[in-house]
């Protein structure tokens, strides 16, 4: 069954799917770093050892965390539909062409959300991003529908 | 190996996945709608050009917004487990009939979901489409360990 | 195509996956529990038949019920990659026992970082069951991008 990789279109949503879940991914080393340097901490047990007063000031919300935590959330919402889909799709015989376009600018789309959602840059840039993501995903989602309709 | 599509079962999974998704998708632009409509930002960018003043007013919380989060939550924890346990299941060769009931439940539980959660209607509405969900997806689970079980 | 499943590597990995995402489903019901037991609730329809003063003591967050919260946000952003990431690796014909030794140890890792979210266990019980998550799929990721690449 490993002749899926024998197919180019296979190996490319394999390698593009891959490359976004670990931009995903990466934001929970990232949360980790701004909650450790911004000292904002969820959980009693992150800050033991600390004095009573020092607690109470780790044990807050910070902007910066917030704002990554935001990101991971959208990546959440938007990368696994796509690669969900993006499955779907590439089973479906596409032309390998046009499937490395969308492959490519959805990779593109989503690494320009982060970039505008952590820097911050001024809108619209992040929205644009964002709405990019969502128009591959659905373009993809009407071939599958095309080819597979059985309600 | 497009020839997975040549499978009753495979079809049907790919369009009630690809159904459920959809409906997930669209709880992102639907809060973008609340957000614009109820005027409840996030992010410092997502309101600049205005007055002071009218910034402190508008990144803030609003309850309908918060709902439709809550939705979107929820369609991320059940509607992806049962779009994973789903793939799997029909590659367990499982009978047409069977799995056409398990996949039109869950779309129509989620869709209930959906709409008790945002208009919103009484409980246990809402609460029994999402344990009818669950319980579809329990079912499908079950049926993968039976076949595959290999620890 | 129900010949994946003859693939010993795709059975351990089907087996894997749904007993990993069957755990992600706990915490639902979990959350709901603690709700209940807590009298922490976010939905005004969730609280209906109660005086307006007993309904202003139930719509709250209560720090249990984020707990559990925190913990099922923290399965989503691991467990998912995981299933992902490990569904195209088990397609790269990997050795049997390497896979199993991988599989297994993110599945206890998991479990390790629920009971240590949960309960809760000192720090860094959780922090060092969360990263053993992480490597068990980075080296997955890995594999597949040395076997897959396609730009």
């Amino acid at each position: 069954m490993a002749d899926l990789f024998e197919l180019d279109v296979f190996q490319a949503y394999a390698t593009y799917a891959t490359v976004v879940i670990l931009k995903m991914m990466l934001m929970g080393p990232l949360t980790a770093y701004f909650r450790m340097t911004r000292g904002a901490f969820s959980n009693e047990e992150d800050v033991r050892g600390k004095s009573e007063e020092q607690k109470k000031k780790l044990l807050r919300s910070h902007p910066d965390v917030e704002r990554v935590r935001r990101c991971h959330q959208n990546d959440l919402e938007n990368i696994i539909p796509f690669v969900i889909i993006g499955l779907l799709y590439s089973l479906t015989a596409p032309d390998i062409s046009t499937a490395l376009i969308y492959f490519r600018v959805f990779a593109a789309s989503r690494i320009c959300h982060t970039l505008a959602y952590i820097l911050p840059l001024p809108q619209p840039s992040r929205a644009l991003a964002w709405m990019t993501g969502m128009v591959v995903t659905f373009c993809m989602a009407f071939r599958v529908l095309t080819v597979a309709l059985h309600l």
